[in-house]
């Protein structure tokens, strides 16, 4: 094949079936990318007080600015496994490291799966050796499929991108399916460009990517010990530099916010006992937290949610959700509607008959609700779900 | 039969079916309390930014101190219904008080039900001759079961006390059904009391009564536009006083917290699609919000909830749930229980098997989780319910 055809230049993965949820599956459940040379990095990690030893050790390398890869593991989380959690993701991250013959603090760990477990290190050193020499620059999506969890099935996303100094590609891969998470809703999301972007401007660009994605995705509420996304940059000795011009800047960032936008859909999508995907769109905010608030309110309101689920445009709860944000606006004042048939105007139901319209926008699997509160310009959008009989059924299912 | 066999000293009720919902029907809709002479009163409303007609109503006539009864509907929650719901609301409680030959604004209203609908005002006029006439010292479970709405059962509690002027009793109602709400899960109550108390007492003993009850309840984190409790305290001109001393003062609360501590309880426990009733108690907190904010984080996450319905002692979404509560603790100093069954400690599992005998806790109908932060000494208790499919098919249903 020719070197062109590659998904990502500068990288190669690897995965394997380690058997680290029970020994002796076939199911790909440990992955490596490495870099061809050093690429920059920016991170963000979870932001629940309570975090898994990986997210810890993730936290500290990322402030380097520079990694190698990525080593990533389904099957368990090792998260709430005290100190001996850290010790086992050091010394697995140094096995590779030095199979790689690099610095061990250039390998960043992610783990995700059952947490108060300790990882099975017997089983997973024994799998490094052939881990690293499987690495190749065209198995992607085996490293994609072995940080799947619950996920029904990979998310990934290819991208190309304009810089002055040529044509870039972006590669993104993601594992999360909310509603499920028989344990947790982990996510974890790993992002690469063969173009070199310097550390302090990856991390600005990503901390605004992953606010308008990741952050703006709800299913269920709860923020996992793990959440991690990573992005490298620029992992090959013969990488385009991105240019310090704003048309270099804007290009990146929005194949960046693309790429997040991309997965973070990917990953409600996903979500099992989900049935429609409902964007929730609040304008007229007097600032954006606020917008946030209110749309993430709804967002989050099992009554809203199981609205949805039944098509019923009960747009009380809605409002409802809307004035309990804890958020100032004037209730006289808002409009309301499902799709684009309008419900509430100036804080009053439209005197027309709306609900055979709204209920058939509702019978569709992706719709918006937009509240316009009208006090102010500020905006926000959340993707969220319905909420089904079949989550209450997969997660009340006894581990086993 | 004898005065002293009256349920509530000083107080009148009444009931009839006016048909609020639908024309026709023999349902109790539409009740009426009157007490003898003028009572005094405490009232506290929802804090949802949209509210109802009646809470707007209620807000302005509790200020006066002073009332003579409740005009309470179900079927119609007056809710975004604009000036005209006003005018509705002040409309037909005085027409109440002129049959009843009182001043307007001491006839407190509430209304529950369906929202965006105006009330079926002339039918509600026309029930109002054969209310009035209705009034009687006895009919207090028919007022009960006017104000419900999803509710399986009516809510009431009796108590009795003793302050230094004499015995005085108690008697309280309400409505809510939390986890049903077809439209919002409105909780309405009032309580009654033959023992007179100044309108300042009475509404600090409500807000502190009022916070470990209702507002220590939660079984899908809605609030609604209608939210309401009311105390009438000494509704007869014969009222025994409540004395200034500390004895008098502490009777009279714990009378109170108790009261609303049962019906708050009997709420959950109706809450239709619930099978289960489990206790939050989150100690060792800095303060009591931190307390209070990590309870209802735990006790609203959909995945908690969802492992409660299972019987699965999934301790790892405790303990994520906690840790996203936006409260500083040590995630490695906590204790956790599952009933008396220890599961953390000290922020590791303990060693023991404790899945077997934690499920067995689950298994009931009834129990507590503990966690312990360690890292103060406020706690908080919070009621809330397992999320079963029934809820979702239950909210989930198509309005017809």
């Amino acid at each position: 094949m020719k070197q062109g055809e590659q998904p990502i230049r500068g990288f190669k993965f690897s995965a394997v079936a380690a058997g680290i949820k029970k020994p002796g599956t076939t199911k790909l459940d440990f992955g490596l990318i490495v870099s061809e040379a050093p690429a920059t990095i920016a991170g963000l990690t979870t932001t629940n007080l309570v975090f898994a030893a990986p997210v810890a050790i993730t936290r500290e390398r990322v402030t380097k600015g520079i990694s190698r890869g990525v080593l990533v593991n389904s099957g368990n989380a090792n998260a709430y496994t005290g100190e001996g959690g850290v010790r086992d993701a050091l010394n697995l991250t140094r096995e590779v490291a030095e199979a790689l013959v690099i610095e061990a603090d250039l390998i960043i760990p992610m783990s995700t799966g059952v947490i108060g477990n300790p990882l099975p290190v017997d089983r997973m050193r024994a799998a490094i050796p052939g881990l690293v020499r499987g690495l190749d620059p065209y198995r992607h999506m085996d490293v994609a499929h072995a940080m799947m969890t619950t996920d029904t099935r990979p998310k990934t996303v290819q991208l190309d991108g304009v810089a002055s100094a040529g044509n870039f590609k972006m590669l993104g891969m993601c594992k999360g399916s909310g509603m499920i998470a028989p344990n947790m809703a982990t996510m974890l999301a790993v992002i690469l460009t063969d173009i070199k972007v310097e550390p302090s401007f990856l991390r600005e660009c990503l901390i605004d990517a992953n606010e308008a994605s990741f952050n703006s995705v709800t299913v269920d509420g709860d923020t996992s010990t793990n959440d991690t996304v990573i992005v490298l940059s620029g992992g090959s000795p013969a990488s385009i530099e991105l240019g310090p011009t704003l048309a270099d800047r804007e290009a990146f960032r929005s194949v960046l916010n693309r790429a997040c936008s991309d997965l973070a859909r990917q990953i409600v999508l996903d979500g099992e006992g989900a049935t429609k995907v409902v964007e929730i769109r609040v304008s007229g905010a007097p600032d954006s937290d606020a917008a946030f608030r209110v749309a993430r309110t709804i967002a989050e309101s099992p009554l809203v949610k199981t609205a949805f689920h039944g098509e019923d445009p009960n747009w009380g709860r809605i409002i409802c959700a809307a004035g309990r944000a804890g958020v100032t606006f004037d209730p006289e004042r808002i409009d309301l509607y499902i799709g684009d048939v309008p419900i509430v105007k100036n804080g009053l139901l439209v005197p027309e008959d709306w609900e055979p319209s709204a209920h058939k926008v509702m019978s569709s699997k992706e719709f918006t609700v937009v509240v316009d509160l009208k006090s102010g310009s500020a905006e926000a959008l959340i993707l969220t779900t319905d909420l089904s009989e079949e989550y209450v059924t997969i997660n009340a299912d006894y581990r086993s």
